[in-house]
């Protein structure tokens, strides 16, 4: 509401880049996709409308992002897998001189070795984006998602 | 085709509007999406396209689309749910004066308690929007899905 | 990345009109989508990052398209199923003054007659596109896909 179509442009590109690193590209640039003094966390539905704290995933700045790529890649070595990221929905919701912030959905789905694709995880973004050294960065994004199971693998990004 | 970026911008925000109301708002502004004198259905792409009138949710008018937000509320008190719209190929088939004819693709997944996430119905939205009250609205919205089977507790809008 | 909002809603245009034919459409429109001399493969994940050739289906001309057409009209008498693509994270990775590469990611469901909508293939599309008769085509279009494991269904573009 109100962002120019280059500007919604330059947001949608920020959501495609971000599922460019976690499905196809080097997850070592997931972190620079965010400003360094950030907020990061992957929470159940019910969780995040109860208000409850606990959250699957938890990172408060981008060092804490940088640590989660090196254990995925331990584990990735020992339990490889392809994720395939659909989003959809973007809705900008609240946008000062500043600060973006913005809402979309998402499907992500897992392939497994010698497996067929299935659903992994669904669920909803809401993020807060800035510009930082002259590109668009999520200051915050809450992944927010809908099945209260969680898959003991969730120790990756969604 | 000939839509301005603004206007399509203006199209996607009213899609995007109504599977936010879905999925995560308050469903009671889903037949404000709708014009007063509106039709929407949902119905199985193997009647839709031999014309046989027989759809699984017909609603004439906007009094109908909140009697059944009405009847949602009273059902999902004792059948919690979530769903999630995905959508994509908006497509605008054509556009006079006063009326924009658009196609879109969806996928609508569903999370039941204690359930692992699944694929719930998938098919294609055909709409008529127009400019009603200052805002696009629906003045058709016709929801064809590609399953000739349907589950029991599909009482709810896609 | 440079693409005017006009030329990125017409290279949108063009993966939406791909899914449309594919879906819903006339399949005979599908090979028109592609310039005349032109690469068309489905092709494995694992195979594709190994440089392997075995691809699924490769065609290496508009021709080859148009007898693939035939091949699975024949099929699908046999074996009626719905198809819908879902796409989304169009990324423009280059852009000549006659070429426009981009990359987005899918995922098809099928449906079945008598079953429930299932997941049927994720991936990603790797695409050159030029202008072509006044209109944007495919030259090159590579749907690189995540499962390993190959439905023996898969005779259809993806």
């Amino acid at each position: 509401m109100g962002l120019s179509p280059e500007l919604r442009i330059e947001v949608q590109d920020l959501m495609t880049e971000y599922c460019h690193v976690l499905d196809d590209g080097d997850l070592s640039e997931w972190p620079m996709l965010f400003t360094e003094d950030c907020f990061y966390q992957l929470i159940p539905r019910e969780n995040a409308e109860q208000d409850l704290p606990l959250a699957t995933i938890r990172c408060e700045s981008r060092g804490m992002l940088m640590d989660r790529v090196m254990a995925i890649r331990d584990t990735f070595m020992f339990e490889p897998r392809y994720l395939r990221h659909i989003t959809s929905g973007l809705r900008v919701t609240a946008e000062s001189a500043d600060v973006i912030s913005a809402q979309s959905s998402y499907a992500v789905f897992e392939t497994l070795p010698d497996e067929y694709t299935r659903v992994f995880n669904v669920g909803r973004y809401f993020d807060e984006i800035v510009r930082d050294e002259g590109r668009l960065r999520f200051r915050r994004r809450s992944c927010v998602f809908d099945s209260e199971l969680v898959p003991n693998s969730i120790v990756y990004p969604i």
